[in-house]
């Protein structure tokens, strides 16, 4: 007989940790797509574009992943018309990686109507209603093509009453099941998408455990940590985030969903936190404000007015290779919408250079004095989720 | 004793005329940067960037010579900046040559007021006063560092009354010769910037002759064609630039200011017109309007939502290569920065290509049947001058 086909195995992405340095570890996850290398950091591509970049542009800066939001994409230009075009992939021209969220993130940013059954809610772009339920995110996900799937789930903001929290909880473990359903039938198929649970609980620490229990015992792919950089101090965010991690198992990733600020990705990656997503490099980007190794600076000022450096000396980016501070600061002032793209272009350079910097410390072994020097330059409060 | 240095014989320029067809003829401009070839379309950077572009596309595109406007410039970031930042081309990082306009367009726009001494306006950025001079315009294209410069004309909107463009005429003859004598000394310095003068005399063919008479007799480096394309007709417009190549010396390029769109060009290089600027291909390009060999298509249009072809089958442009029509289509609804780059992308592609085109038609002698043959296709008024 022949062996059963690799779906029926349902392994369709696999994670192989290549160093550990206390908790940190730097791997490699594979599937039906590829490899790419962890800890990873994944520029948003809200409406299948990264903001003012090309799939030609992130090829160059070496991205291996880019997250992809469903909620933007199902109202504009629908998940239909995407399947019909390729898929995400096919969209874009994009040959890496493509994870989606749920859409339940940007869904409870409208503050829904929510029952068991799903969310209801109206469209930021023309006030249509909408109905998202756990199948109906699996159902989209499955048309847009992506590598990497999330389940829907319910994010509360912080601080919200304990019983919010409880019942988030409740919610989304009741809603991971049905999604892992709903996906059953494609996974039987062949579908090579994975699918990833995601745990919430906020910062309370026997509702992140629980939580985190309840996700494992229905054996996803890989795991999200939601409900986290919703509003809460870092202080806040880091137990919440350990007392996930210890719970989650050590060969499936592990991905801190909307975190993209350097202390702590560098700090949850000492937790075990393998994967990153945020718009901080982008958004920061378009606002002149540039990310280096010596903090934030902010291009704007007019002390860069005739500044002939690199935005940062040294830098290997296709921006820092050709333009100085002065041309830049001049681009911004005047509106041109080339400057956009050039900060963006460093920014989304510096935070790749930044997880690979990680990975490299974790395989040296000298990851603690790395996480220390990266705290110490910078000095701020989590970055923002969301496009 | 030495030969005589290069700058004393005045040729900073040459042109060499490789073949004709009719009146229309393909060449070669050689300066102190290098050579271009003719008839050339010249991408319009009025701010020291073609909108949307960077210097590595312009490259990518095979442009040779960019425009940049000393009005926008003078006032933002000012000469004496990009004069410390290595002129325009350490300032953009461009190694093609650079014309510069002389200012004079942009400040009759504000309706000036104007002396036999120069024009005084205010910023449109700020409100404050300026006072433009020939003399002032040459120092600042000295310091800007452009490769080609044009003298300060006064350029009166179409319809003028006879005694207004009788008027530009005079003062643009008096301003050429203290622009002339203006750069004198840098020249006989060594400079090896060239400088244009520039014929006006609206669409009244006597003061066009006259005006180019008077502009011939102080022997610039090359003539500009101006007061055109500001509001006549192509049936105006083609019979007043003809009065004006008729009189311009053969050994000279000649350049139609401000115009770019498709059967204006082929008309005019079939007069014998050698340089075009225009920002008809950028403009058009940020509103989804592309142009093909089947003349304009507007992206934006629902029928294209689920189009998988390229802007333009067959087009060998970064953006045909990558991306459908369904995809761009796609990225302007939704706002995405990135969208309005990929189009110029094709715009800028297809008009260097358009002019590509005319010079292999002269120097194959079939001139004629390509300028019907682009006629056949296109059929609208003259473009814009101006950002």
């Amino acid at each position: 007989m022949p062996p059963p086909p690799a779906s029926v195995s349902g392994q369709v992405l696999s994670f192989a940790v290549d160093a550990t340095d206390g908790a940190a570890r730097a791997g490699v996850v594979t599937t039906a797509r590829g490899t790419f290398r962890t800890p990873v950091f994944m520029p948003v591509g809200t409406r299948a574009a990264v903001r003012t970049l090309t799939s030609a542009d992130l090829e160059q800066l070496g991205a291996e992943v880019i997250l992809a939001n469903t909620y933007h994409l199902m109202l504009r230009p629908g998940a239909e018309l995407i399947a019909e075009l390729g898929g995400l992939h096919g969209f874009a021209d994009w040959d890496g990686h493509v994870l989606t969220d749920s859409g339940g993130y940007q869904v409870f940013s409208l503050e829904p109507k929510v029952t068991d059954d799903g969310a209801t809610f109206r469209s930021t772009y023309d006030g249509s209603t909408h109905h998202l339920t756990p199948e109906g995110a699996v159902a989209i996900q499955q048309a847009l093509g992506s590598d990497i799937t999330m389940v829907l789930d319910v994010c509360p903001p912080h601080p919200s009453p304990p019983a919010v929290v409880r019942s988030a909880v409740d919610r989304s473990a009741l809603w991971a099941r049905r999604a892992k359903a709903a996906n059953g039938p494609a996974r039987a198929e062949g579908s090579t998408q994975a699918q990833f649970g995601i745990v919430q609980g906020g910062v309370d620490l026997a509702l992140r455990t629980e939580s985190a229990e309840r996700t494992v015992a229905l054996d996803f792919d890989g795991y999200g940590i939601g409900g986290l950089s919703v509003g809460e101090t870092r202080a806040e965010m880091l137990p919440a985030l350990a007392a996930t991690t210890a719970v989650l198992p050590a060969d499936r990733p592990r991905y801190l969903m909307g975190v993209g600020d350097p202390v702590s990705m560098v700090e949850a990656v000492a937790l075990g936190v393998d994967m990153f997503d945020c718009v901080l490099p982008t958004r920061l980007a378009r606002h002149g404000t540039i990310l280096t190794s010596e903090g934030r600076l902010n291009i704007r000022n007019a002390r860069f007015a005739r500044d002939p450096e690199p935005l940062e000396p040294g830098c290997s980016c296709p921006t820092c290779q050709r333009w100085s501070r002065a041309y830049l600061r001049h681009l911004l002032a005047v509106s041109e919408p080339s400057a956009a793209r050039l900060t963006t272009l460093h920014n989304v350079h510096w935070l790749l250079g930044l997880i690979d910097a990680a990975r490299d410390a974790i395989a040296a072994g000298t990851y603690d004095a790395f996480r220390r020097s990266v705290a110490a330059v910078w000095d701020q409060p989590p970055g923002g989720h969301g496009p």
